[in-house]
């Protein structure tokens, strides 16, 4: 390559790594060859291509909805506890907080139809502003992924972001950030009830998970959605473990974790330990060789 | 165009109204453009892509599995009436036939992968022969639909195949057959488990529904998977009303349902009435104006 791909990464082992495995799986000469419609790659979304901290920003859109918009808040507040659970990521939270997130998802999805959810998105991550960052929200992706990303679609690959958040909170604005479109997004989801009124058909939100993209399920959405074993991975939490062990189990794969690292550009914490072993996931990392993004030393640039 | 894209369509009104449609819609400079990426298309499979008769071809699938393979059937036959009950595909059947489906589902797809299971339905489609034509099922598509496919793809249709069939069933074929890739097969699933297995993970079928995609399931399934309104779709039966009125809402569409007329060279038969208004699917068609295939007439060869 005549251009350096990946100039927000520092040299080393790390960038080597990554340019060698594209390298190798593109070369039709080489033993480890890749056909491009089986270059799939599987991307976590927050904290893996974009901000998560302080809160995520799903959760940031919700609680402004809930009590920023204007003098009369949608609906009463919940549990005090409930963005404190949520911001603490407890072992349990998704069941402690199930009557709580009725509660909300009927406050906030209910009679809207999903395009009306996307459009409410996307137009928050162009206009919310981080607190600490002063940016628009939208702005908040890191470049080194960015350039990742632009490297493997250079190389045909088809790339996917599977996330815990909503696919529809992402959906608006993913072509125009990532270049990965509507179809690509594989996220948690709400049931739907389609209607009749005035003689048309109208689908409409119902507070009810159908899908909560996470853990063992992001592999089970992949198989379901793709039918296919992704060859390349990121993800940065316990919810990306089961993900990172499956693109590893390919027979030629590159799985990354993003640690961050970097309290003076970004933030700087550690995913939390498996739910049941209370092994990290840094540890995984190391047991199944998945390469670590050290965000401080490895980037060049954050955002 | 300078070849006649339909060769097996009859010169006449329904073959027109398509090419005027994809001339329009595909016209930068007429008032009905749409731009490439949001040519959505949606086409039913059984009985529209399809030959359905004497017997869906998963559901003979399922029984040859059950019955003919060899003198060990995998399990005990299931209740006489459960073939008869799919074959007339009774109102309530799915209730109807809870149990046996988990006594079927659990003799066949038992600690299968989702992979194993595309394989083996990949495989007896291309080998299983049809009672009445003596063919293989593979070859049962009809001619004047792979035209069809063929002209939208021409024109840079996105197209899926929504379908009460397992999303399994057609995705290894459909490239081959169709080409339309395994992601953009939206059909019916089972649930899955994913289990460690000597410090692997390992992906199965469970024998419980996960989604049924018929009827207003399959509008569902557009929203959840595309998030585009169709705006060219194709149905045959009950279970595409909801799609057709779906994609019928769009500004500009197209909506055709597949007559079967001829029971010379395919079958003659009607769809059901709709469920709870008793209303003929034909009469819908008259209401919302959809295009009728009248198979023996329009049709100049079939398969």
């Amino acid at each position: 390559m005549a251009q350096d791909p990946l100039p927000s990464w520092q040299d080393g082992a790390l960038k080597s790594a990554i340019l060698a495995f594209v390298d190798q799986v593109t070369d039709p000469n080489s033993s480890k060859y890749v056909v491009p419609n089986l270059r799939v790659a599987t991307f976590d979304h927050d904290g893996t291509l974009f901000v998560e901290k302080p809160l995520n920003a799903q959760i940031t859109f919700v609680k402004q909805k809930l009590f920023d918009e204007g003098d009369n808040p949608v609906m009463a507040p919940p549990n005090a506890s409930f963005f404190d659970r949520l911001e603490n990521k407890l072992a349990n939270w998704m069941q402690d907080i199930e009557s709580d997130l009725e509660n909300i998802s009927n406050a906030i999805f209910k009679d809207i139809t999903p395009a009306q959810f996307r459009a409410a998105a996307g137009a928050w991550i162009r206009s919310a502003v981080h607190p600490r960052f002063q940016q628009i929200y939208q702005s908040l992706t890191y470049k080194p992924m960015l350039e990742l990303l632009a490297l493997l679609q250079d190389q045909q690959f088809i790339i996917y972001i599977v996330t815990g958040s909503s696919t529809d909170f992402i959906r608006q604005w993913s072509d125009e950030t990532y270049n990965i479109g509507e179809q690509r997004i594989l996220g948690s989801s709400l049931k739907t009830s389609l209607e009749e009124k005035d003689g048309k058909l109208k689908l409409v939100l119902e507070p009810i998970p159908f899908y909560f993209s996470n853990g063992a399920n992001k592999v089970k959405s992949i198989e379901r959605n793709i039918a296919l074993q992704p060859i390349f991975a990121f993800g940065n939490s316990r919810g990306d473990i089961e993900m990172l062990r499956w693109a590893g189990q390919a027979t030629t794969s590159f799985c990354g974790l993003v640690h961050h690292t970097d309290a003076e550009r970004e933030y700087a914490y550690s995913p939390d330990p498996e739910l049941f072993t209370g092994k990290s996931t840094l540890d995984q990392a190391q047991d199944y060789g998945w390469h670590v993004v050290d965000m401080k030393n490895d980037w060049l640039t954050v955002f």
